[in-house]
């Protein structure tokens, strides 16, 4: 029924939080080797044909994450393409994407993609995160990410009566799945008075409702679906994928109770896969912020427009609820290094669909395994430029 | 023969140089609607089903140039996939590749690639080439361009006597094309005492022996091969690519008379065209500097090791030789804007392979049309993070 041309063989990431003693270079390393010894059956470096890296900020520090031997040369794959992708939030997510086209273009059997991302380091007065805090004089004062995701919260708030409560309400959720998640950045548990009482960012955002400054590293291995079975006999299938640029700045926005871009990305992965919202077990969605994932409950097709804070609140997208989101801790809790986030998002999602949390974690950690009915995982980002920029990501153990 | 299953319908490119009047995005624009004024037949945007953006330095005046809405919205392509690609010096030519990947992949059936740089505007003090030059206190200090290619240049001319005269001949070669091509941003002929006289930058490099820092756009529209026939009649097949991303740091290079990147490039794009060297009628290769070009003939295939200051002073890669190198003016003479230089040597390719120079262009540009006899081109760049990565494309208006 899906896309199905691609297969997921083998997945990692590093535990999210601040790695001031590890380099760019040994964070990709790290995950790099615990990615090949995620392959069941093994695969050799030398299989290994194509990659993509995703880095959204690069040259924090020097020359690193520039151009595609950031990665081919500190893990001693010579030779073969590497393509660096960025594209803000969505970086780790489109690099995915790139190397499933790789794939499925016949050129290349086996590929590797990794994101990763060193946030907390030396932020650059003149570096890309300062840019949109100072920036142009005009257009992108203040364009800070808070100041960017504020209108489609208040609006949200004006025309359907979302509470700040319902909004506390997915930071104490997010949170309390982040308790179970071994890969975490945050490992705490915060109440709805905890975020309502946390220092003012930007409108209606208190700092609970934001996403952490977070470094990470995760990867995937993909190959042609029909070579599968040489590395798995439980691959994870890419269903269907989409994206959507749609415009630069966040005031162009068509609509602002909704992201224009994620509507449109999903509505490609919905067609290309053959599914829709209702046959989705699990989802790892974009809640950069707090509002960004109830608004994402109408954006993706989970529930009508305007009734996000309802779904919240009704309990349903709790871990023991019909349709768990952010099972990870989301990035609220579990942490957003840019080019990671995205392909940490697929790794957990193929952890879920496998059932690997019960096989492999700690007996605390299995609690966040959900319950895999119909096979279908959603992953999903937005951001980038005027949070213009969104991917969703299908994966399926569906074979058909 | 060739690969061949993506055809070039359109190509375009603005004059190479410095366009402080324009924006990034104004010249996105304006090569956009150049690019499909160059579609035969005809194309409507809405034909148009994903991007790709090559742009190696971002944000030296805000956002411009962050994540693929960067492209999609100033040109109004709202709601199609834009991937943000960057890798050094092949920004361009390495976008081309991932947009023919798409095509191939049979989920896109049209895209659009453009490559656009502005690198004359406000060289920030921490961005990305100060870092080249300041950057990491070990690694990088004075990892500046030219002292990342004299290595080769210096113990080129220790092994194999090449001269700096011969260098010279390169500089002399490449800009009288340029003075051909009105694309190009330098229009001035050079003499060898000219190159030899002119101020030392970092042995053994004159002045002259390096190209230019410079401001450009260019782009190409790419669809399957079996759907070229709906947009012109003479369309350019891609014949094969390869890329290959080697290594870190420029001291990690195997042979210090080579680039190990572009061999290994060259290797999987002449394997994957089914031709070799003796197939190609004209190149557009990077000549970043001088010594590059007289190395790229060796490593590319056109001489032997060590032959390549021979081949120069043969007058063979002339426009009037048996092997046309650098018909543009190359990087010398014509500009290296990272992110566009790739897809603008495809856009002098594609011309040159049509014959659209003798249609299109003024009696004098007219001069630097040269003789297609097999019908193959060879595209070609090296560079990016320690001079680590290389793409090589074949296009050919062969249809077999």
């Amino acid at each position: 029924m899906g896309w199905n041309k691609v297969a997921i063989v083998g997945v990692a990431q590093l535990k999210f939080g601040e790695h001031f003693d590890k380099s760019y270079e040994a964070m990709i390393e790290e995950v790099y080797l615990d990615l090949l010894a995620s392959v069941d059956k093994g695969v050799e470096p030398g299989e290994i044909q194509a990659g993509w890296i995703g880095t959204g900020v690069a040259s924090l520090g020097g020359w690193e994450a520039v151009s595609g031997s950031s990665l081919a040369g500190c893990v001693g794959l010579t030779g073969i393409p590497v393509t660096r992708v960025e594209n803000g939030c969505p970086t780790g997510s489109d690099a995915f994407r790139n190397a499933c086209l790789g794939v499925a273009s016949g050129v290349y059997d086996v590929v590797l993609v990794i994101g990763c991302e060193k946030m907390r380091d030396k932020p650059s007065d003149e570096g890309l995160l300062a840019m949109g805090s100072v920036g142009h004089a005009i257009l992108t004062r203040a364009g800070t990410a808070p100041a960017q995701f504020a209108p489609q919260a208040t609006r949200h708030m004006h025309e359907f009566g979302t509470t700040k409560e319902q909004m506390a309400m997915v930071a104490v959720k997010n949170h309390y799945n982040g308790t179970l998640c071994p890969y975490s950045h945050y490992q705490y548990e915060v109440t709805i008075e905890d975020v309502l009482n946390s220092p003012m960012v930007c409108w209606p955002f208190n700092l609970l409702d934001c996403c952490p400054i977070t470094d990470g590293a995760a990867g995937a291995i993909l190959c042609r679906a029909d070579l599968a079975g040489k590395y798995t006999d439980r691959p994870v299938y890419v269903a269907g994928f989409g994206m959507a640029s749609t415009h630069q700045f966040a005031f162009e926005q068509e609509d602002f109770t909704s992201f224009n871009a994620t509507v449109k990305a999903a509505e490609q992965a919905y067609k290309m896969a053959g599914v829709g919202p209702e046959d989705i077990d699990v989802v790892e969605a974009h809640d950069c912020f707090t509002m960004t994932e109830i608004i994402n409950y109408e954006d993706l097709g989970f529930c009508e427009k305007g009734k996000g804070g309802e779904l919240i609140e009704s309990g349903e997208t709790q871990l023991s609820g019909r349709i768990p989101w952010n099972p990870s801790g989301g990035l609220l809790a579990k942490g957003h290094p840019l080019g990671c986030t995205g392909i940490a998002q697929i790794t957990e999602l193929v952890w879920q669909l496998r059932g690997d949390i019960i096989s492999g974690q700690s007996e605390k950690s299995q609690k966040r395994q959900v319950e895999v009915k119909n096979g279908y995982a959603l992953q999903h980002n937005v951001g980038g430029r005027g949070v213009g920029n969104s991917c969703v990501t299908i994966l399926t153990i569906r074979k058909d």
